[in-house]
Order: structure tokens, then sequence, then C-alpha cells
């Protein structure tokens, strides 16, 4: 946890933004993995429940009852039989005390408080529940069908809490740091352990592995494929081909719950060839254009832009693409080889407050998500980057037959990619390269003291010396 | 997955068992962590849909209609997004035929199956649901809110499955062996990195790391903690201190979803001191116990009770306990140094079948569970042991601080409990072995065909030697 000032600070600045009503705050619950106790996937708090209360404890609700400044925190606390089972741990009164939280109730008074509240017409504001057990609590409390309570979420509360998160403190963007430590392991980890001959999965075991061994848990299910064209590939029982490429998108979460979020593209055999090659370096050169380009003031969804133009016309220098490169871009022909945006807003959650709604973290009034272009209506992040913001700059370049196949037979973008060719490289997989950046005053930097070796020459290096 | 004929055969037993109405068995869905999407903890399968289904993919129900001898599986197919996203997996047709269903629908045909179930006023079975995602899905198809699904749950279905599942085909036991390989090298591992100095938790990530490597994940949270004392002790950031004992309780999930369960307790520094010794040898020699006398017609209630007069017996050789061990261990004050069970069933959930209710698994008309009795109220599994039954054999001896204080506060079994002494264990922690026994046809024996070491002797020589 951070000093109690911290606790203190947010809800106050929190209360200033939301102005009237009463805040409720859900926790997370434990989570049953394939039955109701002992089954249990490893407890995750809520980012903003943490981000406001602080403690890890399942089972607590945090109101902020902004008409009347008063605070409370909500929870049962545990009995002998817990203490035999799990050990002991803070009483809610204490865990109040250590948030800046004069008062603490059992469970039972949050119905209590919620009823008065609709009877008195008060606004009661909650964030979009994403955990069912939570659903079904808003529905006893509130009386709202799960599948409305999107919908009835605050935007008041979620706009107060999205301007609040996005800008990172100093302390946090510590916290990410040490995150980024633990992605550097993991992926150095990757790096040493791949070789012709082994699991995808043996690999992904071993990034987990150090994930847990670090930090709290791995900060999303970790990506390690030589399928990098599927976005979002489990490591598989797939043996490691030498001569193919190893995709690498994993990230580590600090005890404190601040992610990393880096991905990495390496030979299986440690020796890049040269057709890698040339795709490899278009992807970098995006990378590091994102890099140059990214400060306050520019829109993200420019940064994305200026990247997917470069690409093409590297892309047509290979042959792949042709036609004119401002048209194919606005057409969304790119999206053949990068079908999803160039980044995410990266905090508390890998991709941060996605939770509270896509649009309302990457988007504001003056850009607006297209969400009718394939490729584009993914991308997470669009405005205009401010100074503590923390994004991540991730394109890459893919090779999808089902996709290669389903354009070609509508006849989609067929005068900017080269079909012909395109054949040769279904075989050929997929490369990402993902960092994770600060937005400074004047510009940005990489997060992460130590850098993931990315340039083909250090990649090289560094598998052949580990 | 199995063969074809496996799941056609094992539906066709539930058929025979169930006799009447419509059983419909919920697949899980993905689990979410932190946010909605991508924030998702591994997917897990539920067990008796993989029983009796196979598919190991979200968004699935299977139906099975007794009266009219149909089956259905139900789901929506992927699109091309989603094969973009998470690569291509079998349509729900080609997922229904490999186990042998003649035929599929997607989801929305639930509603209408449930709903003409309901005007023709037929038994709709469906099992107990531990995810709140089924729950809220139950509540839309059925309108039973969820704190009544338990007890509106079937119980004619829940016998037959926990019937049908807790004798363990040849192939499950297979798979359960294969478990028990990966927790072999889950627990050499931790013996191996274990040294003072470094953190529970980088042990426990360890761990974690080899669950992942071979197999689907850790069958349940790894435990790993100087303080053995506390049953489920997550691994801590506290460091490993000379002089002090690890337990680590752990198991693996093969890719088919069976699990391991095993429990070692050793030196930090590789060499148990003379206390150590003392407690730890009664905690081996009731292990042995359990193993020596459990076979087919035994009920596993009276094995526990025969630990229990071992131990208590050895207990007062210690000084720790005195008085007639009978009416000690039917008092419960054994319990002060043993409050579980001797063990549970195991299979494709580590506590087998548990979110079934526990009651149908391990007790019957003759054995019912005692609540009232603290210990005895924790024993998962009690009724008379058969054939191709997967126990496991775990007692342990902890030394509870909070427990020691509140039992002494209240007077609790001053007639058997030497409280002076038990003072001086407060610093001891716990100890802990765990096994998985078959029962054959005239006794059990041990899974795995490697035995992690567990005799003093062979714990110290491993640590030196690793
Ligand atoms: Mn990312
Ligand atoms: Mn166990």
């Amino acid at each position: 946890m951070f000093s109690k000032e911290t606790y203190v600070n947010r809800r106050a600045e929190l209360k200033k933004l939301v102005k009237s009503g009463i805040i409720i705050l859900f926790g997370n619950n434990e989570s049953p993995a394939n039955f109701p106790a002992n089954g249990y996937y490893p407890f995750r708090q809520d980012s903003t429940f943490l981000y406001y209360f602080g403690p890890k404890r399942d089972g607590l609700v945090g109101v902020i009852d902004v008409d009347n400044d008063k605070e409370l925190l909500i929870g049962n606390d545990i009995d002998i039989d817990d203490i035999v089972w799990y050990g002991s741990v803070d009483s809610v009164h204490d865990m109040a005390e250590h948030a800046g939280v004069k008062e603490s109730a059992p469970m039972k008074q949050l119905q209590v408080i919620c009823d008065n509240a609709m009877k008195e017409k008060r606004t009661i504001h909650f964030l979009p529940p994403y955990r069912h057990d939570t659903m079904i609590q808003i529905f006893d409390l509130l009386g709202i069908h799960p599948s409305k309570q999107r919908e009835a979420a605050s935007v008041e509360l979620i706009k107060a809490v999205v301007k609040m998160r996005s800008t990172k403190e100093q302390q946090e963007i510590e916290e990410i740091e040490r995150a980024c430590a633990i992605g550097y392991k993991m992926h150095t980890t990757a790096m040493r352990v791949t070789k012709p001959g082994v699991t995808e999965k043996y690999v992904g075991g071993q990034v987990n592995g150090i994930a847990n061994s670090y930090g709290a848990m791995v900060s999303f299910p970790t990506i390690f494929s030589q399928h990098g064209e599927i976005m979002h590939g489990n490591p598989s029982m797939a043996v490691l081909e030498s001569g193919r490429l190893a995709l690498c998108d994993c990230g580590g979460e600090t005890m404190e719950h601040y992610c990393s979020d880096n991905t990495r593209t390496f030979p299986v055999n440690g020796k890049f060839t040269q057709r890698q090659l040339e795709i490899y370096s278009i992807v970098e050169d995006c990378h590091d254009l994102a890099l140059k380009i990214s400060k306050p003031g520019v829109k993200y969804f420019d940064v994305h832009m200026d990247v997917c133009r470069l690409m093409t016309d590297r892309l047509k220098e290979l042959g792949l693409m042709m036609g004119d490169t401002e048209e194919a871009v606005r057409a969304g022909a790119h999206a053949m080889f990068l079908p999803h945006g160039l980044g995410h807003m990266m905090g508390m959650d890998v991709h941060d407050m996605e939770g509270l709604g896509q649009t309302y973290v990457g988007f504001d009034d003056e850009t607006r998500p297209n969400l009718e272009q394939f490729g584009t209506n993914c991308l997470r992040m669009g405005r205009r980057l401010e100074e503590g913001f923390v994004v991540t700059d991730e394109p890459g370049i893919y090779f999808i037959p089902a996709l290669i196949d389903e354009w070609r037979a509508k006849g989609l973008h067929k005068d900017f990619i080269n079909y012909e060719k395109l054949e040769t490289y279904k075989d050929f997989g997929g490369i990402r390269i993902e960092d994770d950046i600060l937005i400074t005053s004047d510009g940005c930097r990489f997060l992460g003291e130590e850098r993931i070796p990315y340039h083909p020459k250090d990649v090289e290096d560094f598998m052949s010396k580990n």
C-alpha cells in the first residue's frame, strides 16, 4: 500500500470531480475455477478499489458519500476458522484506518445504505461491473439486471476515475518500473530457454514462473507462440522448430498490482533469416518512430496513422503492398498486416481501465473511435497524450492465412495488396515489438531500466551468449 | 480428449441413472480477473462437462434429453475476428461429432429448450453452479435466483454424476499418474530451490512455472510457507530462514485436466532438528498407517480416526497430550493438532466433485458428517472405500498460536492437552505429508511412478545432493 495520505487525497479529488451523490466501489471476491472453495484462481483485487482504498483482501466494498462527506469501508471480519485456514489478516476497522477511512461496517450495512439512498432518490454512482458475482450483488442491492448494469453505471464516476488514473503519480511510475524489471526477467528467460525441440508450453510456463516468483502474477495470460500471427496465441504443446520465429508477449505485475507489457519476437534457433530480417526491420522502425514522435499534445491516433503509413511504404518496397500509401491507409488496406492499434494505456490494469469502457479511456469528444473499419476499430487509444500517461508502443506485422484467404476471396483492397506475393508469406507467422512508454513534459521515454534486446543484432548476441 | 465411445458410453450410463427429464450441463466461460476481455484468468472448463462432452472451449452447454434420448451440444461458432485474435478452433458441429453427439445448435436455442421443458412441466436437471456467470445464465433461463440455485439443483443428477466420477476408469488413472509426474517435478523443484535467504514467493513461483510448463495449470493455488501451521498459506515475500521447516502443498493438472496433490515438509537448510524429527516421524507414521489400512469396504472415516488415535498416542509420548487416547479423540482434543480430515477424493477436481456438495461426495446414508465438532466438521471423505477410488492421504500436525490461545483461554480439553508444553511449540510451524492413493481390489497403492522423498533421510539426502 501507499501512504494513508495518498488514499485520502485521491478520494478528496474524486469527491471534487463527482460533486454529489454516493459512490460505491466494489472490491473483488475470490474467483472460483472449478469448484467454489479452494478451487480459486489467484485473488486479484479490483484496480479502482485498490486506487482509492488499498486493501488486497476479498469481500470489501468502499463507500464515499459525497453529499455528507463521509467515507466507509464495508466488510466482514474473519473468525478463528479463517485464521486456521488462511492465517491472520487485519480487521476491517484496521484496514479502514490504514486508508484514512474513519468508519467501517459489516457487509449487511451495504443494503441499508443503498435502501436509504434510493428512498432519498440520491444518485448512487457505481462503475460498470465485470465480475459476475459483483453483478449479482448489484442486482440484489439495486434491482438492476446484470445485462442493464453497464448502461446504468455512472458516467460521471467513470470520467472522474479515468481522469485521475490516466495521469500516473511518481510513486505509480516507480511501481511500473518495478513491473518492467520483472518483465525484463520474464523476457530474457524466454530468450534463454527457447530452442528447437522444446514446447511452446515449456517456455510459457517458465516465463509465468518468473512472474510468480518476483511479483503478484502475470499482468495478462502470457502469449508465447511460433504462430505470432495469432494475436493472443496461448502457448501450446507444439514443439519449437528451427527456422521459425517465436513471439513472446507478456508482463509482470508487482505486489502492488502495477503492470508491465512487452513483446519480443526472436528466432527459435537464435539467428534471423534474410526474409525475417526484412519484415522485422519494418516493425522495428515503426516501433522507434512512435517513440520519436509521441509527446504531450499529440493524438495517439495520429501516431498510429504515421506508423501505418511508414509500414505501408516499407511493405511497398518489399512488393507486398502497392498503390498510393495515403489512399491505402485511408482505405484500411494496411490492416491486413496490422489489424490492431498501436497501443493502449497501461497502469494497474495492463489495458488500463479497459473495464470502464475503452471509449472513455482512449478517446474523447475530439477523437471518436472509428468502429466501422476493420483494424482501426480495434484502436484502444486515440486521444491526445498528456504528461504522465503510460502507453504501450506495439506495432506488428502478421501474415494471417485465414484473413488472406477471406480478403482475397472477397477481392478486398486488391489495388493495394499484392496477393500473389502474399501467398508466399503464409508460413511466415507474425512479428510484434512492444515497449511501455511514459509521456514526459516534452516527449516520452521507455519504462524499465534494462532494455530487453530488440535490435536484431542485440537479440542474436543475447541468444548466442545465453 | 478420450475416444468418442468414452463420451457416448458415459452419457448412456448417465441416462440410465437419471431415468427421466432433461439434463443441462453448463460448460464454463472465460473468467475475468481485472477487466472483462484479455484480463482473463486461464480458462478452466467445468469438470463434469469435460467428463460427458470433452471440449475445452468456453461458451458451450451440453443438453441430454433423457425422455426422448436426444443429445445436443450448444454454442456459438467463432468468426474471422476471433480467428485473428485467438486462432482457429473447431466448429460446434465438429466438437459435437468428436463427442458422438448428433446435434448442435447456437446458444439462443437453449432458452427455447428450457421454455418448452418448463411448459411441459418436465424435470430440468442441473448441477449446483459455482461460477457466477452460470448463475446469471440459470436465472435468465429458469427464473431461479442465484441464492436458490444450489437447493434447486437436481439431487438425482448429483448422485448419478458422483457415482460415475467416483470410480476412475483405467484411462483416468493413467491421466492422474501423468499429473503425479508433473507433481514430482514441482516438488523436487521446490526442494532444489529452497534455501535460506530466498523468498517463499520465489520458490512458489518456480513450482507454478513447472506446472505451467508441463501441464495445463496448477491443480490448486500452490501452498508454500514457513508457516505450515496455516492450512492454506500463500507464498509470501518473507525470506526463508535456516532452522525453519517449509511446507509445500501443490499439484499439477494435465492438459486433460486430471490432478495431483502432494504435500512435503522439509527443512529450509536441508537438515531436520531433533525436535522437528520427533513431530515429523509422527506424521510420517500416520501417513503410512493410512496407506496400510485403506482398502475396499473400509470407511475412510475409520481410517481418519485410527490416524487420530495413533497421533494422540504419540503426542502423549512427547508430553504434548495426556489422558485416555480414546476419550481424547472422541472429545476432539486432537483437532488442536490436526484440525482437518485425512483426505479427499481426487480426480478432475483436486477436491473431486466438491462443487456438487461434499456430503454427496464423501458421505452416504451410513456415514453422515459430524458438523458439530471442530476438526471433524472439516472431513471431506468418510464413506466406505471402493476399488477405483482415488483419495489423498494427508495427515498433519500444526501448532497454531491463535488456536492455542483461544482454546487455552476457554479452558478447552485441558485434561488432554498440556498447554504448558504446547506454549514452547508456538514457533514450530506445521508439518503435513500428503500422497494420492488408488484403492485397488485388495488394498491401495501410491499414485505416481516416482516417489517424492518423504522419509527424513531421503529428504536430507535429496536436499544435500541437489
Ligand atoms: Mn500490449
Ligand atoms: Mn489435498
